[in-house]
């Protein structure tokens, strides 16, 4: 078997770029310019269908055996010379958040795509198979939580858990997931896991790569972010339930306002979460209040509370306090916190980054090591498998949003760094 | 011309109580109780409309005339025994709050109908015409601002400055009144005004029966509020612009977060509006924030302010003060703060109150003076002739809820008031 170069292995970027902008047509959102166009294509929609069908006909031209499991992740499998050898895995998803960005998994889907397309228009022969996977409901946001693919395969929840969560039309994932795998009943199935494959064992290696979504790469002018963990996340929604009144009448005395005391709970939760260091990530994203009504007194608030830090200890610590904090701080009303996602932090097994690393160095691209603020797939996969990711810029940081956006070229050299990552470790 | 004795009036409890739970079946809201059972009547709805047809063939069984204007302004006219004399105006509303309570309004219709059928009952002939009105649009819960009818008739604005106002399904205010209309294009119409009437004279007096919707006469055991006037009212609209970032990425240092800005802006103006008298009223009732995603910072950010209070002084320097007080307290963020409507502070001429006053007195019910905390359509008409109101108790002081309640004893002993007053003012 030959030894190949890694900077050898022929990434066409146009292909690449092209195919990533007819996905991007999948949901367009027009934008102010070409590069402010975003997307919306919410997970198990007749969109999602389309991508991956488009998906799956690219495959089907490239040469690639094409499974789905019953959660619907898909998978492309290029066939290594040991077929029973433990295989290389590498993708990510293919859902949108609703107002969301061109680039946001279904880069690494294409990337993972294109790494394989490479290696095969190179003649190489890899002893390892290689498959590409897109999890099925990366970004909860149709149906919460998110990671629901990649934490059904790695055996956290069975798919069932979900079955009874509904989208904002009523949809439960369950309806959602059994009209999706009708319509995929031409797709050959695989068992549901991580031995589920053709070749009956639990992949090698996972490799993920991804748009940094944080501002960090773009700043210090570097090409490649080394993942070496991803930091935890914990999601909580707070309820605040007093009493509606009219606006006008009501002394400010005699209330139970739900307005007032969220904005006592999260005056709280600022002072409970302030780091100093500026690590953690404390945020209210989402707000709802009832009846709202501009000339009533509201008795209802709902908050979400999204919590995150790279230390575990930190992580669990603040989180379990919230309750509390949330409890002293509100006045008339009550209170109820209830967690609605939990993932611990992650540090990834040191030899997939090890090989993003010498991958990125083979092909002098200016990388570093860093921690990844959102959660990925990966998170899930790396309690199965050795795993790790591949970052790009993000321009200005910015994600989940229209003007998400990296270019073809920096896009490019991360497929690269991704090629070569993988022909390392599957000829290992 | 007999001197008749009020005491004498026979208004009918029972039928009174009847009318008003025929009206709150028309968008009625189960409730958990009968005594909790709500109403969504909009302006202008196929709902208001039935209302109206049912109130106009009551009318007819009585034998009132009718009328609308072309704002539909409704109008049930009781001659007097001098039809060129000063009419003798009395009524409300019958649309509701979207999730209102049943006596909120067309009780006051109710019970001006009652008191002249009473009145007629009694074979009383009355010097002065005696008109029962129903205002369109006092609520403002379909179309912003309320008191529209009221406002028109008054000749404060003309109809056609809300052409443009739209409610949550886009239709416009014109689209509606035209709908409305050209289906009560089978009424009498009039002028629009104080003049329109058959007398071609503004009326002589205004009075309005309401529940309280505040704690007061309940907690002092009475039967009838004497409202003296009604506090200004200023809303506002503030909204809060920032960036939209990942909430697992971004930095706080460098967020624009519209969700935190927003509290602090809020904080903010409680400091501004804190009343240690507690006579200001202050409410945010109203929020909604974008894109409203748990993991994602909101960019923005948009409350409702409700300011009020009886003294215009007060009033206007508070309500003055907004705008800065907001621009100074946000951080990171772009704030706009728009006044949506303004109502001057209400002192009623204080003929009215005195009627009132005289018969609740020759009645023996227990009455007091007080301000309305709420604003009523009385506040404009009163700017055209001599005004005020009657006010019976609230279970609770909760009203725009369907909690809102007030026995049909408690409502029977207002509407003899009422009928004891109009009497009072149509004879002189």
């Amino acid at each position: 078997m030959p030894d190949p170069a890694p900077t050898a292995l022929p990434v066409d970027e146009a292909r690449h770029w092209s195919r990533l902008m007819q996905m991007a047509e999948l949901g367009a959102i027009p934008g102010p310019s070409p590069e402010d166009r975003g997307v919306n294509r919410p997970c198990l929609s007749p969109l999602d269908r389309e991508a991956r069908r488009l998906l799956i006909r690219w495959a089907g031209t490239v040469g690639l055996t094409v499974s789905i499991d019953e959660i619907g992740n898909l998978f492309l499998r290029h066939e290594g010379t040991d077929p029973s050898a433990a295989p290389v895995l590498s993708g990510s998803h293919m859902d949108s958040q609703p107002n969301g960005g061109r680039f946001d998994g279904i880069w690494g889907v294409l990337a993972a795509f294109e790494a394989v397309q490479a290696i095969r228009d190179a003649g190489i022969a890899t002893r390892r198979p290689i498959e590409v996977v897109a999890w099925t409901n990366e970004e909860g946001g149709r149906f919460a939580p998110g990671c629901m693919g990649s934490m059904a395969w790695a055996g956290i929840e069975p798919p069932s858990a979900w079955d009874a969560v509904t989208d904002t039309a009523g949809t439960t994932f369950r309806q959602a997931l059994d009209e999706h795998l009708a319509a995929e009943a031409d797709l050959p199935r695989r068992a549901l896991g991580p031995t589920g494959g053709p070749s009956g064992r639990a992949p090698h290696a996972y490799v993920e790569a991804h748009i940094e979504q944080g501002p960090l790469l773009e700043a210090e002018g570097l090409d490649i972010g080394v993942v070496s963990g991803i930091q935890g996340s914990r999601w909580f929604t707070v309820e605040i339930s007093g009493k509606t009144d009219h606006a006008g009448t009501a002394p400010l005395r005699l209330r139970q306002d739900a307005v007032q005391d969220m904005l006592r709970a999260i005056t709280a939760l600022n002072a409970l979460t302030h780091d100093p260091a500026d690590v953690l990530r404390f945020t209210v994203g989402k707000v709802e209040v009832l009846p709202n009504s501009s000339n009533t007194v509201a008795d209802t608030a709902r908050f979400s509370v999204d919590l995150r830090h790279p230390d575990a200890t930190v992580l669990m610590a603040r989180g379990d306090a919230i309750a509390g904090v949330v409890q002293a701080a509100v006045r008339h009303c009550r209170a109820t916190v209830r967690e609605r996602f939990h993932a611990l932090p992650t540090t990834f097994d040191p030899r997939v980054p090890e090989a993003v690393e010498r991958a990125a160095a083979s092909l002098g691209l200016r990388a570093r090591r860093l921690a990844s603020g959102a959660f990925h797939d990966a998170q899930f996969v790396g309690s199965v498998c050795p795993s790790g990711m591949i970052f790009v810029p993000s321009r200005a940081g910015i994600s989940h949003h229209p003007a998400e956006y990296t270019s073809s070229a920096q896009l490019a050299a991360g497929t690269r760094a991704l090629a070569a990552t993988l022909l390392d470790l599957a000829q290992s």
